[in-house]
């Protein structure tokens, strides 16, 4: 079958709050092909500058936009998505923001792919089996303890079994005020539940801070600490690993959903001493990018996982990426009440089982559909021109 | 001094050919303080899409625009500039484009500076004396040997002593059809000038490929293989520097111009092998983080070249850069005929003096000016609606 068309639908919520809250916009992609068939993909990136990158007039040999990459084109096979993201990527070398928009396309390309052969995208990636994982609901802090023991109980009693925390007020008072954040959620969620904290890279090139908290951290049962540093400052990230281990600290070090393309990944899992690479599907390029990661983390022994803050478009594809392996047995699942995060994919999405586990589905493509309504409603219209002449106009799915 | 306006302007010339040729169009951006001054600065990067990181809606607190970050705030020392750009850096967190599109808010920062304090750039960010370098003119191969050979004989009738081929049929025949193209340039060149080669990512992880031509090259008096492998093809990279030094071949390996941010490059000075590390001021954020880079080369014994492929408002960012560093003693220069070479910045420049030889100027500032007339002649008129609302709209200069 043959790209016919690469439709660009910029959603927000009316009101955008300035959290670090991803599921306030979203830019959702959707390509047609000559059969009739569509595929959806989402990306995790401001909307504007990523459309911009599928429509840009030319510049020189290495800037040349993604829709120019791909109409036209026969995708008949995995190796065709596999082609065609790396000839993206060839036509758009020299567009930083390539990776972080092809995204949505490359989703897209395999959805429509496993709509087109009649197989789950978790095969069609090389896949033998799709595994169950433990989903952890993946919230912010609230403003302090009591509001953020107030979000662990709302968390217990939607039967989660696992939880992440993550920025608001964390490392932004003292020690003793980012320990009684931790324990606040951990008295929320019990003993039992697994706990993540998400630092929100607070700590920038701090080894000694991170320290002290990775320290106070284990002590409350955390899994891992998240994102204590800057994704750049691999080499603190490595004095902060190595500290934590030599001294048995029983904290996981987490990151990597800053990692905008493969290499970033590579360079941290080799170089940063992580125990668990968080990849951002949405960001890192695609489906396509994301699997070479998992590939390359089951290859070191570090545990990948989803970083995921976005609709259960996105949810179902971070799933696929990773679905095969086992060991990869934790899920990131957004856990907000944004209408965004199920309204794009209602009635469908990865919904929790019986032992409140989820699964990358066996239906084709993503296993989810697009709801046409709730990209109407929340569609912002965008105009672009250029010289007088309409580049891009938005148009109804 | 307060900053009170960030103006965008995209300039292109009127028909854009399918070339590695990144001076067909352009990014400008003009700081103005509130005292009446005004700094200049260039983007190496889609116009569109970098234009867009100025100015596209809040998605939450890690995707907020750079004129966000930078209007009405104050700019009154180098630390200011350093604050600023690390302001942008974390308004942008999850901007993938944001390095490519501050870059050119960031040299207007410095140059605006430079005028406010009556001092050229390169003492601003740190250096004590402006060094003169050899500039090598940067040209791309002609489609065959003898187009080649003519526009090596061309260089030499300009006075350069020194010039890099790159691009086109390079990698793209056999080893013969390399080498004979490398030959060309230097039977046009002479023995004595020094001679460059780009292979631009033509062998992509290939090491065999890549030594061979570098065996061959060597042979032919050249300096360095400059990007032979794609740039993410780090352990590709140290594989093939390794197999060079190992057995004597004298040739340098080059590369760099991929790093869209400091990590990039700092990743490829530690990890790769290089021997010369090019960074492009218009891609890598700006002058603050190439400074970083430069003297982490210093440290590093790495040589440490500008990539620059643009006005002269580019080159002059660039050598401000490393100025100070006597032993980085070559700077790339380019020598094509585009109206937006020279035109931005005419009749101000970096010009070669006597010798042959340029030099970061002593002139406040960069040094160089923009010309209004290049840019309202150049100018691509951009008007971007959303909901009806114009977000953004091209002004004159």
């Amino acid at each position: 079958m043959k790209i016919e068309a690469i439709d660009l639908f910029y959603i927000a919520l009316p009101k955008i709050t300035r959290t670090a809250d991803g599921t306030q916009d979203s830019l959702v992609v959707r390509v047609r092909t000559d059969n009739g068939l569509e595929g959806w993909g989402e990306c995790d990136a401001s909307p504007l500058v990523s459309m911009t990158a599928y429509v840009m007039p030319m510049s020189h040999s290495n800037v040349i936009n993604i829709r120019e990459a791909l109409l036209g084109e026969t995708i008949d096979s995995p190796e065709d998505v596999i082609r065609l993201r790396k000839k993206a990527g060839e036509y758009g070398l020299d567009i930083q923001q390539l990776d972080h928009a092809v995204a949505g396309a490359d989703i897209a390309l395999w959805d429509v792919l496993g709509k087109h052969l009649g197989e789950p995208v978790w095969k069609l990636i090389g896949h033998n089996v799709s595994f169950k994982k433990l989903p952890y609901a993946s919230v912010l802090f609230g403003d302090n303890p009591a509001e953020t023991r107030a979000i662990a109980d709302s968390i217990v009693e939607r039967e989660f079994r696992a939880a992440k925390f993550g920025w608001g007020p964390m490392g932004r008072g003292s020690l003793a005020d980012d320990i009684a954040l931790v324990q606040a959620a951990r008295d929320g969620l019990g003993p039992d539940e697994k706990l993540l904290i998400d630092a929100g890279i607070i700590w920038g090139d701090n080894v000694d801070a991170a320290y002290e908290r990775a320290v106070a951290f284990a002590d409350l049962g955390v899994t891992w600490l998240e994102e204590p540093l800057r994704t750049e400052e691999v080499g603190a990230y490595k004095e902060l690993s190595e500290r934590v281990r030599a001294n048995g600290v029983q904290i996981g070090i987490a990151g990597g959903e800053g990692a905008d393309f493969y290499r970033v990944a590579d360079d941290m899992m080799t170089n940063a001493g992580l125990d668990f690479v968080q990849i951002d599907v949405g960001r890192i390029g695609g489906i396509t990018e994301a699997k070479r990661v998992a590939d390359r983390a089951h290859e070191l022994g570090i545990q990948y996982v989803n970083h995921t803050f976005k609709s259960h478009l996105s949810v179902a594809a971070s799933i696929h990426v990773f679905a095969g392996y086992e060991e990869f047995d934790l899920t990131e699942y957004p856990a907000g009440d944004s209408a965004l995060i199920l309204g794009l994919t209602a009635p469908t999405g990865v919904f929790r089982d019986s032992e409140g586990l989820v699964q990358a589905p066996d239906t084709p493509g993503l296993g989810v559909e697009a709801n046409l309504e709730t990209i109407s409603q929340y569609q912002r219209h965008v105009k672009i021109e250029i010289d007088g002449a309409v580049l891009f106009e938005s148009s109804q799915p």
